[in-house]
């Protein structure tokens, strides 16, 4: 079930990363790099940070699968419609959270302390943006604007004081996919931001 | 054989870098950072992905004594002459030709599935200059200029088929080299670019 | 002991990038980004590059807390006083130099050769600050700028000749850290540069 959740997951990320090429005007090759990277960059940083081998990718062939699926189909959409930006967000929102709570719940499997465990999560959730950031070479969005990876720690706190007080897991998990979920579309509705700190 | 080719690769792609780093004014350090990145930067993040242990360039001493000698022949030669462009743009196709195709063989003899096998072997090629592009803060040029990766992508996957069907070795390498060059040096001589995608 | 020197460096590497994330305008969150990575982003890409398993701040918790209280130390700092650059400056020196030293140790303990600790040395001391300035999408100023990554190299060429010729660990490690520390406060104090080279 999970997994199935987490390939959701990847093909939303993907979207997101070919979309972003698009708008950046890089050409095929870097469209299917940017959708890519977007999708399995946040997990592939976790599992080289673990030395978990072989990395998700390379050990199951379903998320690269689902990226040229994903890749594909938005190259056709932006053709015929104009990109739903709003059911983007919403659909980033929920991969950010399934990947921010899986990536959390495998480095808390291997053993990682809670603060490695809370990085972990993050980095899943929100790596992926940073390296198709640094590919397009502007400063990731993540580290000036909104509530994304801020949204992500958020969750994971909840998800792991959960799991450390032994609440069942459906229940650790779904509070932690609601935090970081509802926290990340609160602050697209809302425009919150993070204080920026001023000497 | 093919070990004496990779170090030939790994020179081209040392001069390359070398080349870029002093055409951005970059210092004697940035000079050398900049040519061994170009030069072992794909094998790396592919022996990195694969959990190769040691790193090859770890393991043999023999890339850093390349690229330090061809750096050094780089940084005397444009004292000297004009930097001959197309020489190196050829030899760059020879170098993106060998990367690939032995970054695949490498990729494939650890049992990897196909689509794996093909990007392995164009991040050997093209990962280089893609860290390249980044230290020197620029989208990475094969992201939307030129037939490059794609050139790899290619010659793997002929390289690819003809050792499925159990062509003999030599065959399928030199197939896949023929074809990487090719396409690369074609791309070079015609101008030929991959489309861009317009929504 | 020099466990502790290690921490100091930490937090000496921590406010640097915090520093930087402030000046650049990032948010709450891109400030303990951008501070974490500069403070352990060097020890990190040689922990992967090296196979060392698992990785620093993934076996000790000390790093992730210092940098925590490094940062919150750094943000009330501004809010208060001036920064005191030069007094950052010299720190940071010092930090370079005990990362470059103790990662020339940690590579050489694994058996590497000299060019390849070299190398880790000088990664663990001026990595952190590279991938610092990436993520700030700019060239890294190590590249172009200061003696910097070159005053690592000389010290650890200091304490890797000193050790191979058996002399005491002690004697060794103080000549190699004085050598970085005091190229790199020379080359502050008469604004040196390595030269660039025209064509």
């Amino acid at each position: 079930m999970l997994a199935w959740l987490d390939l959701f997951g990847v093909g939303v990320f993907a979207a997101s990363g070919a979309l972003a090429a698009i708008a950046a005007r890089l050409d095929l090759l870097g469209i299917f790099v940017l959708a890519s990277v977007t999708a399995i960059g946040g997990g592939t940083l976790r599992d080289v940070l673990l030395s978990r081998h072989p990395i998700f990718w390379i050990r199951d062939a379903r998320p690269m699968a689902v990226i040229a699926v994903g890749t594909l189909a938005t190259i056709a959409w932006v053709q015929w419609q104009p990109v739903p930006l709003h059911a983007l967000l919403v659909a980033d929102a929920l991969g950010l959270a399934l990947f921010a709570i899986s990536g959390a719940e495998v480095a808390d499997a291997t053993g990682c302390s809670a603060p490695v465990v809370v990085l972990m999560g993050t980095l899943t959730g929100a790596g992926g943006g940073l390296v198709r950031d640094l590919l397009l070479a502007r400063v990731p969005l993540i580290l000036n604007q909104d509530i994304y990876a801020s949204a992500a720690i958020a969750g994971i706190v909840v998800y792991l004081l959960l799991h450390r007080v032994q609440a069942p897991a459906p229940l650790a998990w779904g509070a932690g996919f609601a935090t970081v979920a509802g926290t990340r579309l609160a602050a697209i509705a809302y425009g919150l931001h993070l204080p920026v700190v001023t000497p």
